[in-house]
């Protein structure tokens, strides 16, 4: 009952669902029980209190609703818009594009500012259309933190700025699926209206939760906002919140469990810990690519994900062959070009619970992967280029010294 | 990291979320791993086939939606009708109210046959309307088989018969979240075009998937139908399921392991035998009501629940304080009583992953607290009844025989 | 890959292995680790201190050895005599029988004072026997304090008692197998030398780990013992104590795991709480069976065990046929008569991590049995009498009140 | 409740306890059950069928006792020989000698030929010593296939022609717990009498269970052999063979279980496959080993072990630093040098559920921490060697071509 076994651990490097932790695994290792009993109240509490940390926020309100990142796509929208509503949005890879192809299906009216992939959103284009847009007729400014496609992360202090700048009332609704928990991700500072996220990615948890933050002016929009919704609306979990039993519907209650212990795993770690192992992982990839003589998908350093490298490849190979050989033959799984990309880059994630040897690992493999199919590499060139960065950067093992 | 600790095994008698196998269990302690791998679609077109089987259907497509029970009714509705569209809804407890409710709030005409809580639904009345509508204003037929707040079960096939009696072509839509897998149900004999489970209720998976079946008639209607629908989108779905990868966005791996292990467990013990099992579980309880001098909730035997007993407490008497007795000094968790009936009923939820003893011990322990809070039960009373029963029914275990 | 599916929980009432908490199930499923590592002491220490806790000891050595029952017993006898030693010996069951048997291969000169089955060690004739051995040739006394088989408990205090009175320095070995943990036993107080269990009693873990504490007196005749010894040898584990590694070689981690957890649930539960509910278990088991008209193997209640309850059958009944059925047809797991009462016994285990409503599920299952196999029992009674005393005695769950 | 949080995945390179698949993991997490059910005997004998193909024997007689290769260890020797018998036995390392202290200690009159550390067993000695012993005075010889301590094989085929060669009729008793299931291993071709491991080696399980084969000659000796013994008499568990029930004692159900997942992936790997790997990973080691300059311990090829290679650093570095900071800075785990070689050595565990990029991974860690200690290596050079290597010669995995 495993798709098709291997001998040794996989190596599990696609941007998302990630390594979970064995920690998390033991804490969902149970029984179902009855999320009305008396006692159920405090784990909800609790995790509520602690999301808005990995968030940074203290006026934010989050919601754990049992779908996807794509469904909690459908929650920030649907709760805060009305039908018709214009709002502006960044095409910039895949997962971009499908929260646009969303946005049109629930009847928005989305202004598309497209950017080659490769490089991050336009924000000069942005500054022009909200300078122009005295009517405030955009009601919300829709971006991607990070976009896994291409491995780009938008600049979202500067999305702030610029509304700032502009004095414009539209909200600022960000995916951040890809990022909140392990790149440096600030709600409030930067006046976040919406943030989300899904359970299987930074956070190491299984598929199943979407985890969405709103502002007290988004709380405030979701009142007026005409969108239908049910089984998404917030409006009825709040109601729940005010009860005390926080559920409207039943929980995912094993995720929960699971998200109290990936929590304190990265209280444990520090989240700004987390963050820096993060950029550390990054950066060592990017070395690995330059040693192999490859390209970043992302154009320029300013958009360099340190959660998800694209790597672009010569144009004679086809990348889905080093994904497919990843697979079958060194038991290392790693993310397909998607859409525009697709056949041109392959990805490695490197995001959630993950370390620097594992990381070695999987270079080491990619390096393999890149002789097998006739790319001129030399072996361990990418290996010793990361090696060399992380040999100076690994900090000490705090519980360990 | 528990809901507070007491010693043994909790006895969890609510109507869901229920006891998980082990089997269960063991099949979702697992990593994540790479859904997108050449692999993954073996399991998902498995999974597809068999949930077939349940249904008891051969042409409907099914749905595996990252969601609850909540979010499968909107799928259903969603996919195919359109705004404004009327439909009948039963209203006989609180499940149907909140279906309805949220029918409503998805702009749907609603049409409410309402019953005393405790009464199946109207049947005739439904007769009455359809004769009525020979223009076929009337889209669909939302009914719940079995409501969960009550322990009625709807009669479906008398739904169809009346249906075809008057040709009439509106949509049959069944919540059949606590009768699926556990009471007698048949997709295509009773012309079910769209029918729902949760895979926290008789799968005894945790929750967090939407089991939808949608018949051939529903996915035509669906091509036509003018909701506003993303992450429920049928479409989306379909579209994956043409192309092989079957996921338009990430699944809940876990469950889908989950899945087929319970599915496996369900075809070992035979699904015949599951709800001979169910019927025996149901029929236990009842001769213990009967013994302790309580009333069903479920006013006709016809309408008597095999998947959950709501037992009505003398007006002196409290509801909650049984539930309330239950978790405080037995480790048994009951089912409260529901909006019209809080107070008034106390529910045994007897479906999932349940055996004849484990049933029993509950009995003996709603005994001890009927005492606890003054009612004058004679111990043994419900016990003695419900295993003079089962004692004569209970086949041998086949594979130990 | 599970023994026989059948649906439902296995209601597990053999004396042992009992019922694991999913909390110590939770614990033990990780991967293997260094137990060399700077970490890893911290675990064993506060393991040594704990177990010292649940022996009612502060000046015994612990051991955990990786090993079972059996080879607990065998480290007691072997860490503390020399070949052909008098010991005195009790033979009141089939394990004081299996003990004795294990006495003799390891070369001991033993007295075996043998009672009727159903009876406690005959402790008059300890006395007689002490009394004439003045010349002290008598090296150790040995006694299970609690005989699975018969489910008798003898009384330790006394044999301390008669100890004292007569001078006697005799070492006092005790076999704690299924009663620590469980019943009252107090290892200074008594003045056991060396006391002893396995992790799948009362503790609730898998088999695997034998847990042996040694007074100050044993360690001393440890290190005049003659017996060859190796794997079971004292010497080494008190060796790797003091260099601070505490491991001779390899031990079972994953119940190192396992044990804290458990040994954290009974601290939270209180061990006195533990005992006392063990007290109920068997006072409501030993209801029931008079209620049965059926009579207890244990012939006095001096001797009555509060972990297992044995259970004489009619003559014209084979109680194999019950323990048979109670599998076949119940998923109920019952203990089987052995040895001199095979076929005369059927066994109901009341030890571990159990609760009063598990207990009468089985109970109603013995009933249903018992008719089953043609003995006139009236359905109910034995539930109704063990309810009613419990209804009386069962406390609030304090964490939840 | 864990030894000190990291984040990742510990790298667990030491030899044994390995990582524990997923699969086997899962498979032990359970609850206890009635092991005298009639259900169990299945399991086990399907078991002992099995333990045999992985001794490569048709002959030998199985026992899998609760207890780890120490226990296994006396288990072989007590069974076959009687106190004062001669034994001769090779000392080359830290398991070697642990050895011949455990039969010392239980009575035989060892003879000992003692090799350099990182030398194989000196098999001229034996010759000199078989050719002179016409009186057939040496009862057994007993040798460790794989030395961990130093990570050197023994060559058993030789010892066999040897024997052979002189027609000497001494019994041959060989300590597989680092090379069975991992090392090439023939028993019946060999003529193995006893041959042992223990789960927590190249079966990759956890610590708990010694398996021991016996050949029929062993089985022969075992009938006169007048060793005392008791929980490691293996006519114990004949008789209960015989009868059925398999047991003479409680065995470790959770094991049982576990070992039938791991026989289960090691034939679905195939066991040639298996032992192939084990030689890439250990080729791949050594090829690293050499490009950093370093010396392995095992000092010729001929002994060059495929499960564990000691890497001998030079004299002004402490090998001790090596794992510390292994430990302390990556979240690698390494083997300690033992005695003779403590500080000289560190050890690289390369058996059990492991592939190329995890061995990978760990290159590139042990890299940085030679350079992290002063070692001038070249960062990647290890890795580059490896892969080259490993590049070549990785066959595709054949469930997913």
């Amino acid at each position: 009952m495993d798709s098709v076994y291997a001998p040794g651990r996989n190596h599990l490097f696609i941007p998302g669902p990630v390594n979970i932790p064995e920690q998390v695994i033991r804490a969902m290792n149970r029984n179902n029980e009855d999320y009305r009993s008396p006692a159920f109240p405090e784990l909800t509490k609790s995790l509520l209190e602690d999301i808005k940390k990995i968030f940074k926020t203290t006026t934010g309100t989050p919601f754990m609703i049992p779908t996807t990142g794509t469904g909690a796509w459908e929650s920030a929208l649907t709760n805060t818009l009305s039908p018709g509503d214009q709002i502006v949005s960044f095409l910039i890879g895949q997962f971009s594009n499908l929260w646009i192809e969303q946005q049109r299906r629930l009847t928005f009216n989305v202004d598309v500012i497209e950017s080659e992939w490769g490089q991050g959103a336009n924000l000069d284009i942005l500054a022009t259309k909200l300078a122009a847009d005295t009517a405030h007729t955009i009601k919300a400014v829709c971006i991607v933190h990070n976009e896994t496609a291409t491995g780009v992360t938008n600049n979202l202090a500067t999305v702030r700025k610029i509304l700032d700048e502009y004095k414009h009332p539209a909200l600022l609704l960000v995916d951040g699926v890809s990022s909140i928990c392990a790149l440096d991700f600030r709600m409030d500072e930067w006046g976040v209206d919406v943030a989300l996220t899904g359970s299987q990615k930074a956070l190491s948890l299984p598929t199943g939760m979407g985890i969405i933050c709103a502002s007290p002016k988004a709380l405030e929009a979701s009142k007026e906002a005409k969108s239908v919704r049910a089984f998404f609306d917030w409006g009825n979990y709040l109601k729940f919140y005010k009860a005390g039993s926080f559920w409207p519907y039943t929980p995912s209650i094993h995720l929960l469990y699971g998200l109290r212990a990936a929590l304190d795993l990265i209280f444990e770690e520090g989240l700004d810990n987390v963050i820096a192992r993060h950029n550390r992982l990054g950066n060592a990839t990017r070395l690995a690519v330059e040693a192999w003589g490859l390209k970043n998908c992302a154009q320029r350093e300013e958009w360099f994900s340190d959660t998800v490298t694209a790597v672009v490849v010569p144009p004679h190979i086809d990348s889905g062959e080093v994904v497919s050989r990843a697979w079958k033959r060194y038991n290392l799984s790693l993310g397909l070009g998607l859409n525009k990309v697709a056949g041109k880059v392959f990805r490695i994630g490197h995001l959630g619970h993950l370390n620097e040897l594992q990381l070695l690992g999987c270079l080491a493999g990619v390096e393999m992967i890149l002789k097998d199919i006739g790319y001129p590499v030399k072996l361990g060139s990418g290996v010793a280029a990361a090696s060399a960065y992380l040999q100076s950067n690994i900090p000490l093992i705090p519980s360990r010294n």
